[in-house]
């Protein structure tokens, strides 16, 4: 077997923010040899656990020895507990907002940390997060995003539909476009497939977002993720979706409900701030079998 | 929650055969209150644990009393363990090739059987397997699968791509079509969609298998099972598959290893009767918290 550098046995957590699923493994000491094809296999939804991504719940201080970061960002101490993140195929991501909370969730309830504010450590550097309350199965947690920034109008086709919208950076490139007139019903309903976009606007590709206008605080959105296709849910899409349909409202900074397949989650926009707020479950505890998973 | 009916906690395991894979609940007294929304929840792969379907593992006399069943089958007792099996969305299934043989892994290791040949109680009846070897993690499993009738020859189209094979009922309907020339790669590269399929054939629908010539007893096979889609694996269609693989050999009967994207398996061939031998792998056992299961 390829993943024979892991202990035998491996103790787990599975959790989702919004049905972003994640395979959570608590190593505060970075002690575990985590190789791509490790992550890829635990992720594997049949032949492994299965999960959008995987947490690994680590001292900063432990991961900068173990060689897996090789600096600490400001904000980020030894002892900060660190996001390390995987996607479901092995590559790293520098953040994950939906993960975000279920790390927080996870990190609050072992008592990593006292305190309901605290610092979580990414590769995008330091992020306030606030859990709100929690039990053993949900919390309700607040995440710092950063700058949700426009950089102009685009659009797009997807099938035999033409959509325009606000091309947003969120530290990655979103194309938000609410529909005039649409309903959250017509929005279920929509043929959502691969995207055919501006290549000189979006030159890494780009996160669609198909919005409904803003109603009463709350807008209904599907997402696209570039290189995966439809989510049931994206952090960042739901901070582009956000700033998206405030524009188009006619405001800059405000606060609204995004109601994503997955569940819903609330963002507030201020200024160069933005904070992602929403639940996170914990399904499942227990012990991984790493000489069944396949190589 | 819909599901307050489930204890608190629910232990569980997770299995696959050839990557075809399964929640497991050991439940011996038949004492879980399962609905098909518990089920659902349970199969969901973002908000639950994931898999093809959910092997209930509980003595038929405790399901009959449960009324889970409604009666015993020639062939199995009240004692005998009966694989209670479900879709993932919640629809009970007469039979299960890939699940009996995790079923029977599971059987073996919980010491509910100490012989190695031993009768597993389905909804299609008493099916003999055999547990040639088992340790925590995999086992080596066969399981008699009844006869797999030819009852014609019948097409498809798949995009663009016409295919002619044997129609073969299998206690399911299957076409398993052999395409001369092709080879495992060019199976590999195959846009699989859904087929159009002659309804006066099939008037419920079909799984179709596109496979390799026998070569020195292999076939290679894609199968897209019937409302579900393609699969790494489908038991049955992997009988159905060795069927015709043997017919355009010139042959009835014998012995054909068919490999799947999810693995391989072994088929054997003699007169009515069929016997599917494989792998199952036991990935990971836990806890699930029910509270945080989608209602």
């Amino acid at each position: 077997m390829t993943h024979s550098s892991l202990p035998e046995t491996l103790p787990f957590a599975k959790g989702h923010g919004t049905q972003n699923d994640f395979v959570i493994l608590d190593d505060p000491d970075a002690s575990l040899p985590l190789s791509a094809a490790s992550v890829a296999a635990l992720c594997d939804r049949r032949a492994g656990i299965g999960g959008d991504g995987l947490l690994r719940v680590a001292r900063a201080g432990a991961l900068l020895r173990a060689g897996v970061i090789d600096h600490l960002d400001e904000g980020i101490e030894e002892s900060t507990m660190f996001m390390d993140y995987y996607n479901a195929d092995g590559s790293t991501a520098e953040m994950c907002g939906n993960g975000t909370r279920v790390f927080a969730h996870w990190v609050a309830l072992q008592g990593y940390e006292q305190s309901k504010e605290f610092s979580v450590g990414t590769r995008a550097g330091a992020k306030q997060v606030v859990v709100h309350e929690y039990s053993e199965t949900s919390a309700d947690v607040s995440v710092e995003m950063g700058f949700a920034e426009v950089t102009g109008l685009s659009t797009c086709t997807v099938g035999s539909q033409h959509f325009a919208g606000l091309g947003i950076d969120v530290g990655n490139p979103h194309l938000a476009c609410v529909i005039p007139g649409l309903d959250a019903q017509t929005l279920a309903d929509l043929e959502l497939s691969q995207p055919t976009i501006d290549p000189e606007f979006f030159p890494h590709g780009v996160n669609l977002e198909i919005l409904t206008p803003l109603d009463q605080g709350r807008t209904h959105m599907r997402v696209f993720e570039r290189g995966v296709g439809e989510t049931r849910s994206c952090g960042t899409g739901t901070v582009a979706a956000a700033r998206s349909a405030l524009a188009d409202a006619g405001a800059v900074d405000g606060e609204v409900t995004v109601v994503v397949p997955g569940g819903e989650v609330h963002v507030v926009l201020e200024g160069q701030r933005s904070v992602l707020r929403g639940p996170s479950a914990l399904v499942a505890t227990g012990t991984i079998q790493t000489a069944s998973l396949e190589s």
